[in-house]
């Protein structure tokens, strides 16, 4: 495209920010980060998963020496925990979490916590609690959690000052319907009924939870911790504890990866809190390994898809009944209803309707994981693709370009709140280029191993997309639970550098480099002279989490309009310099020249020199607000499978993923973010699952030996492709990428798996016993 | 003042900022930071006054283990060493100072330096340094270092690349002249001149200079140190050590005093930056109350005054010939460029001229000090003018009304290049008032003592003023030498308060706190709702030094301006809320309301917390750039003393100390301030001189038992008033105080003691034996 060749910056690789730190092993992540006098915390988890906490004793703790505080549920009574942003006066969320309660609700639920000068006294001490447990019935499975009778996980939640009772373990049902779905069905030639099973995987990134906690005079708190979004830290920790939030100062800290597991606030960060405040010394907690799988992960799903489809293919209705495993917690945020917009979002069918509820059992708290409900969802209905075009005897390439939303359509990027009109799409020359490149006109199943004939070769697709950001700046009623509106701050130094202030968080994806290229374009300086700065919560303006990609998109256009502002007040100084109209200059490559004479310009270093010589003062852009919209990034996958049927085992052996991602502001960064979406879905597909005990529900595989991770010698072949799109309202008509690359590609697999051999799984992970049991089943048929 | 009349913040005095932490004692002063693995390091000096070192052996330093770096002159040839802003491309100063020289110019001068892991060993570590020195004839005193044949200081200095020789020791003469000194004489009825010599004080603040330099990947450091600039400490270290800029952060750390002395980088802070830049590791070092005295304090002058009057007391010729004693480096500063600029600004006389020398000599180089290069010059012409009242028997008040600088005379704040036109003048309110409060009318020599009859008392007064920072905005031309403008971000936060941005430090006069009072009342939010932030130099604008009494006029400034550039965009929030047109509500107390109903309004929380649900995004303002000029705040003084004629001991008794300061922004901080000048000017005239052995040159008291500072059991019953007037370019109306105060302070003791005694003491500071020889004269004439 003619507007790209002009960048100087954007469309190159550059060295990621904080690099060169993290390379030589100097970076300073939380947990390297030890303060004079500071303790260190560790919590006593319930060994039971669902029970009254009758009798609690510290003392013997409290005695041994190095303990300086021991808290229990007595001492925060009633201590609401807010972990996700909204509650404040004008934007309520429902809440069901205290910081420490009476009643445990998951094996691994917080009984007590204690501060000490070492960890080791710290662990020590939670041996000396002494605690006596009313053991009460558990559910684990949202089906039955849903069931009349069934064990009572929470009898109310909170919101604002009410309490809202919880009927059958359900919180915050999600309804939506457009058109008329029972007609739809009775136009259909074909309606097709399946249930499937997504998976419990978990986001488990490198990086462990820290945070450190130092309480300020006048009762604040200055707050390193590993999170996805310093701001809302602030707000959760300010909620939670009463404190005013501006007397909360949390630093940015990159993180050693997040896929979503730092966005909601850590039970261990708050314990930390309130522990600091409690002793008036700083406090450290991390978690360990074990205790990550404590929280988090993605919600399994149970869902039951109904398609009406005509002869030719033709989608007349769309129904989806989607039960949502939301585990001990779910603390106001509804996976669930993203499922919702992004099931909405899937096809341009008339006829839709979405059911969906929240279950809570007596399974750890699920969060936010890298598509956030998207894949679930994607999953089913991939699936459901494949097995109407086989019905209909269509191609399964064809059915879906006759049907995928595309421009024109409504996206529900976050919900049914937050949407907007497609503007670009470039699913079609994905599917088309990856059908050339896989080579699905000639796909037949093969037996590529002439030694080992029962091992059976085949290839899937599907398609997909998540959002990029979660503004609602174009829907009718902006969202009033997603504050998802970026800031930037562009100074400028003296030398020809920019310093760009942001909230945001690299999280080890390249997203803060591609802002900073992004910056650099729009100033018109080199890359290497843009300056992410150290800042925090008091020195940088409102930033969400980095969630729903939108590093690029929504932080991405903040940082390009307050570079755009940082800008005219320096083309301003060099018109008066260079006397020449400011509508005539130009900013690129470090200088600002006339147009007309590109020679006769100033470097950046001069203008800004001359203008701090003659007191103008020093260049500053700001920019604060919603990104435009919501677009989709688009997404397919072709996956070539290995299947043995003697063993069961699966293995991907090719894949040829494509991305519409607008312009890539890094090529390099992209294209990571497809192979890495690409890793993580194929565990999701085949090898990744947190297992619980189903008798106490204990989980049994907290640790990477158990825990099955894709390693770097399971992954197959790759090509990555990207899409020729423009998106208008992107910055430099980048849109996002991190979560649309992950979201088809275990419905990819499960497809493949199904033209391999014939047989189709419907649960999640496919594992060698369930291929042995289809194989049989097949056939038995 | 009408205008005060509606102030809620300011015109009222508030906790100061970071007065809890102090109180406690939880404060973090830059001696008081510690980082891991840090070193300490320490300054060899040297014993003479005036030496070359012939050989330097530190082999046996190196080899003491816990010794990581040893420097010499050798390790930094030809490294300039900046210590203050301006050698950029455009700007450039001379610089005449190395990091370490081969060459000692005074006894305290660099030999070398050492890093160690403990303080202790780095100083075990100087006395194994081997020095063989060839001692060089010395010059203290700047009249004698002029002649033809003194020993030479500097053969040279630089400027930009080039060599500017020196000759006869003189450095930067500076000549000024306005109508004609001669015919002014001619008109003259009465022509006068004397002699008079100020003296060596030191700032001597209690906090000690620190600075802590953490080497950063990449070739950068960041900084922690004691600094009335921390953007000018960038610079400045940039520039010596040849780092881009960019790569260095200095954090915003607050002083434990400074009055002048945090201006110039200390050379122990840059030695402190090349051995953690050459051990890769973070160095310490701190200066001890000794070292202190090595460096710093104010350039004493031999002043030669001509004046030529008519028998009414009209001024018709001003005359002065001045010699600067800078010390052994300069710097680049000219403290004589500022006399000139004050002595211009004294009196109304058409017909002035300065013509001034700085002369190096082999004592410690000066610094800028609380009223920089005028208590010096006030000092001389104030004492003149009661000499020539005296002679023309006319009241010394009178003489000073019907002649004094006021509104429409220019005004030089900077020297010749920073002035404006005098807009507000409360001179003639002050004298009348201060006089009525003295009891001027009836003033005569009484014994007041029974006991001891001859114990004299005697009432004297003098007037002075400083600049108001040194905005050269309203001059023709910027001075290219000053970098003088301030700058400013204001943050809003969902819960109504806001953040206040500013590089500029807190240095215990309460500055910061009178800048955060400007903007509360600007932003129509409590006082106690902004928050002064911990910032450094990314993510702070320009600031340059607090100096010249500008942090009210010239900081305030800009954050008025910022804050009114926030006000802004909430008042445009509010009004899309309430429906009002936005030029029809007016924002007060944290709430902003119709003007016509003030009931129906919303509380500044409501409207950003409401702005943020909507995604509106985060209310900011900044501004960067020049106040509009710099005006004079106006200073008089009277004086009571009590002189012991047998003892020759003089104690000042009763003072009237009044300014017109425009708005004072918080009293009891101006009050402060001229307690405070009034305690330094006294200390000035009667007790504070840095001595040094006139054989060697060595300063024989750098410590608080030997330096004499003024006590609390000295001060006098104090009176301070204000005038009232209104400053028309400051922040509502306000003008500076912190020089001021202090100014015409000496002279007015000088002329009390002659009232008392009838003997003029012309030489700096009034000691008993002064006054026994002074009386014993009389007694001979």
């Amino acid at each position: 495209m003619n507007q790209r060749e002009k960048f100087l910056v954007i469309g190159k690789d550059h060295p990621g920010v904080e690099v060169e730190e993290k390379v030589r092993g100097e970076f300073e992540f939380v947990g390297d980060i030890s303060l004079p006098n500071m303790l260190h915390a560790k919590i006593l988890r319930s060994p039971y998963a669902h029970a009254l906490v009758k009798r609690i004793d510290t003392t013997k703790a409290e005695k041994l020496p190095g303990v300086k505080a021991v808290i229990t549920h007595k001492d925060v009574v009633d201590r609401w925990f807010v972990r996700a942003p909204g509650t404040h006066s004008s934007n309520p969320r429902t809440l069901d979490t205290r910081i420490i309660d009476e009643k445990m609700r998951y094996v691994g639920d917080r009984v007590a916590a204690v501060a000490a000068t070492s960890l080791e006294i710290a662990e020590e001490a939670l041996e000396l609690i002494e605690v006596e447990y009313e053991e009460l019935p558990a559910v684990f499975d949202p089906v039955k959690a849903m069931q009349p009778g069934a064990p009572v996980i929470h009898d109310s939640i909170k919101l604002a000052d009410e309490d809202i009772p919880i009927k059958n373990n359900i919180v915050g049902p999600t309804y939506m319907t457009m058109g008329d779905v029972e007609a739809g069905f009775k136009q259909a030639d074909l309606v097709i009924e399946n249930e499937f099973r997504s998976g419990y995987v978990h986001n488990s990134p490198m990086g462990r939870p820290a945070c450190i906690c130092r309480p300020l005079p006048g009762g604040g708190l200055e707050i390193w911790n590993q999170t996805q979004g310093i701001h809302v830290t602030r707000m959760c920790f300010a909620q939670t504890l009463d404190i005013p939030m501006s007397k909360i100062k949390v630093h940015r800290v990159s993180l050693g990866g997040a896929f979503g597991f730092y966005t909601y606030v850590k039970y261990s960060d708050i314990i930390g809190a309130f522990l600091a405040l409690k002793t008036g010394l700083p406090v450290k907690i991390e978690q360990s390994r074990e205790e990550m799988f404590f929280d988090g992960g993605r919600h399994p799903m149970v869902m039951r898809l109904k398609t009406g489809v005509k002869k030719d293919g033709t989608l007349t209705a769309m129904d989806m009944r989607l039960i949502d495993g939301v585990g001990a917690y779910v603390s106001g945020t509804s996976i669930c209803k993203l499922s919702c917009g992004f099931f909405m979002s899937m096809y341009n069918c008339p006829n839709k309707r979405f059911d969906g509820y929240s279950a809570y059992t007596n399974t750890p708290p699920k969060g936010a994981m890298r598509g956030a409900g998207n894949p679930q969802q994607n999953f089913a209905v991939e699936s459901q693709m494949d097995i109407i075009a086989e019905k209909l005897n269509l191609d399964p390439i064809e059915l879906r370009l006759k049907n995928h939303l595309g421009v024109g359509h409504t996206f529900y990027g976050q919900g049914p709140d937050v949407y907007c009109t497609v503007q670009t799409c470039g699913t079609e020359q994905l599917i088309r280029e990856g059908a050339k490149r896989i080579g699905w006109e000639h796909r037949k199943v093969i037996t590529p191993y002439k030694d080992k004939p029962w091992v059976k070769r085949g290839i899937g697709m599907a398609r997909g997309f998540h959002t990029s950001g979660a503004s609602s700046a174009a829907s009718e009623k902006p969202s009033m639970l997603i504050l998802d509106y970026s800031s930037a701050i562009v100074k400028m130094n003296e030398d020809g550098t920019a310093n760009l202030i942001i909230a945001a968080a690299d999280f080890g994806t390249s997203n803060i480099t591609a802002i900073a290229a992004i910056a650099a374009e729009e100033l018109g300086i080199r890359y290497e002279d843009v300056i992410v700065t150290e800042a925090d919560t008091d020195t940088t303006l409102w930033e969400y989490w980095i969630h729903a990609s939108r590093s690029a998109y929504s932080i991405g256009t903040a940082a390009k309009r307050a570079s755009n502002n940082a800008k005219k007040t320096i083309l301003e100084w060099a018109a008066k310099m260079l006397s020449v109209p400011v509508d005539q200059l130009e900013a690129r490559d470090s200088r600002i020249y006339p147009k007309a004479t590109p020679s006769e310009g100033l470097s950046f270093r001069e203008v800004l020199e001359y203008a701090q010589s003659q007191n103008w003062g020093t260049a500053i852009g700001t920019a604060s607000g919603s990104a435009p919209a919501c677009p989709p990034h688009f997404v397919v996958t072709f996956v070539e499978v290995d299947v043995d049927t003697k063993t069961g085992e699966v293995k991907v052996v090719r894949a040829v993923h494509g991305a519409d991602v607008g312009t890539p502001i890094l090529p390099s960064a992209v294209r990571g973010q497809l192979i890495g979406g690409l890793h993580m879905g194929i565990g999701f597909a085949l090898t990744e699952g947190v297992v619980y005990d189903s008798v106490d529900g204990h989980v049994v595989n907290p640790n990477f030996r158990d825990y099955k991770l894709v390693t770097p010698l399971d992954m197959p072949k790759v090509e990555t492709f990207l899409a020729d799109t423009w998106e208008p309202t992107g910055p430099f008509g980048a849109k996002g990428v991190g979560e649309g690359a992950l979201n088809p590609v275990a419905a990819a697999v499960y497809n493949a798996v199904y033209n391999a051999i014939g047989a189709r799984i419907y649960t999640m992970p496919i594992t060698p016993e369930k291929i042995l049991n289809a194989l049989k089943n097949k056939q038995g048929e």
